[in-house]
């Protein structure tokens, strides 16, 4: 039986949310098939079976896991054929990168996208994105905040990459020959931005660049075949 | 023939420098034995031979290294029998922790001690660590930088180390069952303050505690036998 995953959608079947990439690339990484389960903000009722609110969340064959990491766990736990991590090193690198993107990249980013975001947001659940994510601007419109952060921001965003752009080197991913849980984990805060936005969050001659492209083609183009905003 | 490293010397015998610490754990990891050539911050000369004016800088049987990367790589290189990676995957892992010790950790730190710091430097070096260091901090004291830091930074330096406290997670070191380049890093930093100033940089209660006290511990107590400020 196909896991299934819940995910979530904004208008014209854009998938954002970061969290929910991780487990994607999770999945496709173990070799798993699954189906998605698009909801949106507002459709809690739809995790309930899983005691979350929260996506990412599947159902693997009856077992819910919530929570990306929990779900590398899982599959890892049960799927040992095509390990996420091999190595108690390679499980602590990605607590790290886990860790560093948490805290550094998607704080960064979020102001950047956040009104381009909130465009895309299907009308039903809008009043509770201006809730929930206007508390972290407050008296501030996202229209304020995101044109704020664009003009001042950007530099900082960039530098704060630096420790991606060491561990990439000259190489071909941020794990070194294979790709890994620290490519996944910002892959997915870039592919967060692509769903929603025409932004850039990337100079052109960086060397995350061509990383991204790669990382777009991973797993027959999942990403890139995802629905963008250009 | 034991490989000299240039080491940076203050009054006491203290060792401060985060980057000699980090080529002392990969002499240490790799099994070597070495000599130190202590040095003051304006002894350039005798950095000369390897063409670098900043330590460290090793003098291994006539071949000339400079940088503790280039050190590391160079032992990697030259002792595969205990090697610093092991993959590329680690390796990625130990550029990626350098990284973020790199932007992270050590400029979150430097004001939390610079005063303590330069208290304990040389005489003959301390104009050239006005110069250079005072820089950073333009119209400002180290006295008034630090006392600063102290009562506004705490919070923000000890959340930034979420990476390094979900890396460690319930395990032993910060790169799984064995310590590596991130633990050597981190401890680095530490190490950094531990010689100059009886300021904690750690909540007692931080999981990161008991990790450092293994770290002081590692090769023979390396890292606590080194004369500290407390």
């Amino acid at each position: 039986m196909a896991i299934k995953l819940y995910d979530l959608r904004l208008k014209g079947d854009r998938r954002p949310s970061p969290f929910c990439w991780r487990a994607k690339f999770a999945l496709a990484h173990t070799g798993l098939a699954w189906t998605e389960v698009p909801i949106g903000f507002t459709d809690k009722a739809a995790l309930a079976f899983a005691q979350s609110t929260l996506v990412p969340v599947i159902d693997d064959g009856g077992t819910p896991v919530k929570d990306s990491w929990q779900i590398a766990l899982h599959l890892e736990a049960t799927r040992p054929e095509r390990p996420l991590f091999k190595s108690t090193q390679a499980r602590a690198f990605a607590e790290f990168a886990s860790g560093w993107t948490d805290q550094t990249v998607h704080p960064g980013l979020f102001p950047l996208l956040v009104a381009d975001l909130y465009d895309k947001v299907e009308d039903k659940d809008r009043a509770y994105f201006l809730e929930t994510r206007g508390k972290r601007f407050p008296g501030r419109t996202f229209d304020e905040v995101q044109r704020t952060a664009r003009e001042s921001a950007i530099p900082a965003f960039r530098a704060s990459l630096h420790p991606a752009r060491r561990a990439l080197g000259t190489g071909v991913y941020l794990c070194g020959e294979h790709p890994g849980w620290a490519d996944y984990a910002l892959a997915s805060a870039l592919l967060w931005c692509r769903a929603v936005s025409s932004f850039k969050p990337l100079a052109e001659d960086d060397a995350l660049v061509p990383w991204f492209e790669r990382m777009l083609d991973l797993y027959d183009g999942m990403g890139r075949r995802a629905p963008a905003t250009s």
